[in-house]
Order: structure tokens, then C-alpha cells, then sequence
């Protein structure tokens, strides 16, 4: 998978009520940006963001976070040249320059950052990060049939509209084997949504959940991933799409990845041998 | 609003064809979560969270991160009782113990951290910080009809399906004072859809953008106001709805916020007197 495309294509397979069919489809690239000040060199921030456009990425960040005015505040912007970084991963950093003599406190903006855990700046550096934890990938043996995961959406649906009535939460549910929920946990960030449900595991001594569904309201990232991950979680359900980066951290760690998953119908990105398919 | 509740009751306007009403409804709460170790004292993380189910969400970021491997780690977790912290905001503290002799190199979490411009560690601390940048409310007169923003979702979407095949993007899009479509950029994050965005027109040197109505394909979170607050936007538009945070910084500094914007219908959570209304 190429660091640098904003989409990319990917093996996927489609099951629709009793048919399956395999086909290359676009996945939304997710790839770190590294912000660099040339001038003290420093690390300004790191974003997962969707390669295209980084530099209007760049110059809104710094106008957002009052570093420039104006345009004629950066003297120089330029993609990472340096030739001890990975030829692939120099198209993650962008080097800036700032006009000679503007003044500000750097200090404040490490408040400010949005750092993730793929500061490693690169994809990959995410998944060693795991591996060094000596966290295995996923061994269970556990398998379902289309038929439960063609009715975790609607479950999912119908628990959150007894939680919530505000139509701006994202939603993380825990199904055990059979489909059935045992837990749903809401928030307004998507991350803290898979923290609360696996926290609740925690501290009620479940895990690892070796025989479990987890199931998102939204998009799956590598974020998601890698909290499922660590928790021994085997298939990740979602209901819209995963990131390039997403997909690459199921893969490794040989989780199911299951994404627009809507009434009758999935796609699945990664592990399908868990999925019981008609013969 | 209250800083511990799952959710807050807000005034609202639901325009719908020539018909407009206003009610109470419910509005998703944001409010940082700070996660403090109690010896060596420290911050541990600062997320942006939903009031609800905190201990889980303490649990669930510890053992996803490592710090812990077990419930029995955790000797102690209890809210912030500390007499010079504001009554309201101890309960967006939470005071962990670890069990006497784990090892971890809390170094490390630093690179993993969450950290949000609120780290002031209540929502005012994010509104005070563009208060104390000297960042002016929004003063621009600038003022539509209802038809103008019902066509915004169509070409929002039709723009879309043009840059994206993937359904896994947010987009964040630029419309000038008739609605007509300047602008769009997408990415994995909403974020940084939004900072591409007006960075461009930091890099045309098009600022502030005081004629233009900015509209993103999710929800709005006070990330999304600030941004678009500081690059002087007028007029905030969202598919989905608006963070308790989102619709409290457009209220202080003035910006019409509208969500739900779907079809020939919307809601405004602040600053009707732009939109102009049938009499």
C-alpha cells in the first residue's frame, strides 16, 4: 500500500444474503503528516490524516492555532527530503519555514497537539508498536454465520435509541457468539466510545474477549483496531467504512474486519476465514 | 450547561419548508476528561469525552494503552475532590492509584497522548483560549434565506460522490454568499477536512472568510467551531448534530450553527438572526 495515495485499492468480499463475491475496492488512505519546523528544528504535530491537499492541511493548522497571520508567514513549505527517512514516509513530513522574526511561544502549541499513537510517523510504526508490546495476534477459532452479523446492526440501532435521543453519538457494542448484545457504551468521540465498552471488561475481569463481536456506529480506524486488538477481540463490525490503515492492523493482527455492515449486507476486509459461508 | 451530564437541554429553531418552530432538545455533551495518576502525580491524558460511564472509559484507555493489564492494577479510581478545583469541573477529574510496584514508562504515554486545545480541562478553558488569542466574535452582518441553505447538502453530496469512491471521508466544503460551491476538501478526519479547507484560502490569501457559509458532512464539535471561528466563517452547517461544546463557541463568539441540515430541513442552534425568516 502506497504511503502517499489518498485511496487505495484493496481485496474485499461482499455478502448479500446468500451470495458472496470478491472484488478490488478503493479504501480511504490513512497515513500520519508530520509537521516540522526547519527553524528551532521541532515537531509541531502529528495527524492521521488522508494524503492530498497537505499543504492547505499545513497552512490551515498553523492559521488555526494562530502560528501565521497570513500567508506571507511561511517562508517555505516542502515535503521531507532528507535522504535518512524512508523514501515512501518523506512524503509524511512537510518541512516549514516561518518568515525570519515571528514570535511564538511553541510551547503552547504541545498543548495543543493532536498526537496519536502512530507518532512513530509512519503506518507501520503503529502495528511494530503493538508487536513490541508483545501483543499476539488474535488465535481464536471462532466463527459465525452471515446470519448474526446481518442482525447486529439492527440490534445496535434499536440499543442506541434507548440511550440516546440527540442523533450525535457514536455507539461501541460488545455481542457475544450467538449475536446476542451484552453491552452498549455511547460518546461523542468514537475512541473513548470502544474505551468505555472494553473498560467496563475490565474491570468486570472478562477478557480477553476471544469469543466476541464488537460493533461500531461509524467508520473504523486504526484506533479502533488497535484497542479491539489488545482487548483479543476477532471480529470487528462497522457500520460505514475502515481506513487503508484500519484494514492493515486487522490483516497483521488477523482480526475480522467487517464494514457497511446495513440490513442484509457486509463487506469484509480482512479474516474472512471466520465467516461461515453457504457451500 | 452542566459539565457532568450525558446530555443538556438547549433552545432550538427547526426550519422546514416556509415553517419555523422553536423547542428544547437534547444536545450531546463534550466535556474533557483528564485522567491524573496520583503518585507520581501527573496528567496521564486529556480526551475529549461524553459524561457517562467514566470509570470504564479510565479503564478502558489504561489497559488499551498498556498501563495496566488487569483490573486488579487499579488500587484506587475515584473523582477529583480537590477543594481548589471548581465544584462542576471535579467531575471531569478522575484520581487513579496503581497498585503499589507496576512498572510502566509513563514517557511513553506521553507520544500517546489525546490532547485537545481544551486541556484547560473545561470547556470554558477552550473558549477562554480563543478569548485570549484576541480572537474577535464574528461581527459580520451577512444573513440568508432558507432556500440557500437547503441546496447546500445536494451539492455537498454531489461534490462528494465526484472527489470520493471509498465512503470513507469526511468532507468539509466552502460556499459563497448565494450558496454557490467554492471549495471542498475531504480526509479520514473531520479535522483536518476543515484545515485543509481554510487553508487554502490562506494560501490564496482569502481571509477572513466573512461572506461564506462553511458546511461539514458529519457532526460539529468544538474543534470544527474554532477552526472555522478563528478564519472569521459566519454561517456553520453539519449533517449531523453539534456537541454541547460546538453549540456553546458559537453562541460566545456569534456563529449561526445550523445541524440536521437534510433535504428541505435544518436546525439552528445559535444565531437565528441570519437566517432570514418568512414573516
Amino acid at each position: 500500500m502506497s504511503a502517499t495515495k489518498s485511496k487505495i485499492k484493496s481485496k474485499i468480499w461482499t455478502i448479500e444474503e446468500s451470495q458472496t463475491r470478491s472484488r478490488l475496492d478503493y479504501i480511504t488512505s490513512e497515513e500520519p503528516l508530520e509537521i516540522r519546523l526547519v527553524s528551532p528544528e521541532q515537531t509541531l504535530a502529528v495527524t492521521m490524516r488522508t494524503p492530498g491537499a497537505d499543504f492547505d492541511l499545513v497552512a490551515g493548522f498553523l492559521y488555526g492555532e494562530g502560528v501565521i497571520k497570513s500567508r506571507e508567514d511561511i517562508a517555505k513549505m516542502s515535503y521531507c527530503v532528507d535522504p535518512d527517512v524512508d523514501g515512501e514516509q518523506r512524503q509524511n513530513i512537510i518541512n516549514v519555514a516561518l518568515k525570519a522574526g515571528l514570535n511564538y511561544d511553541f510551547k503552547r502549541l504541545e498543548r495543543h497537539f493532536y498526537m496519536t499513537s502512530a507518532c512513530g510517523v509512519c503506518g507501520k510504526a503503529s502495528i511494530e508498536s503493538l508487536k513490541m508490546r508483545e501483543i499476539p495476534p488474535i488465535s481464536s477459532d471462532f466463527n459465525v454465520k452471515p446470519e448474526i452479523i446481518y442482525n447486529l446492526s439492527e440490534q445496535l440501532k434499536l440499543a442506541q435509541g434507548l440511550f440516546s435521543a440527540t442523533g450525535g453519538l457514536h455507539a461501541a457494542a460488545l455481542f457475544d457468539e450467538r449475536g446476542k448484545l451484552l453491552k452498549l457504551r455511547e460518546d461523542v468521540g468514537r475512541h473513548n466510545a470502544v474505551d468505555k465498552l472494553i473498560g467496563t471488561s475490565v474491570l468486570t475481569d472478562e477478557l480477553p474477549l476471544a469469543h466476541h463481536i464488537v460493533m461500531v456506529s461509524g467508520r473504523s480506524s486504526f484506533e479502533i483496531l488497535q484497542k479491539c486488538i489488545v482487548a483479543g477481540v476477532p471480529i470487528v463490525c462497522a457500520v460505514s467504512a475502515p481506513s487503508s490503515l484500519a484494514v492493515e492492523m486487522a490483516q497483521a493482527f488477523n482480526v475480522t474486519l467487517i464494514g457497511f455492515l446495513r440490513g442484509r449486507r457486509f463487506n469484509v476486509y480482512s479474516g474472512i476465514e471466520r465467516i461461515k459461508l453457504a457451500s
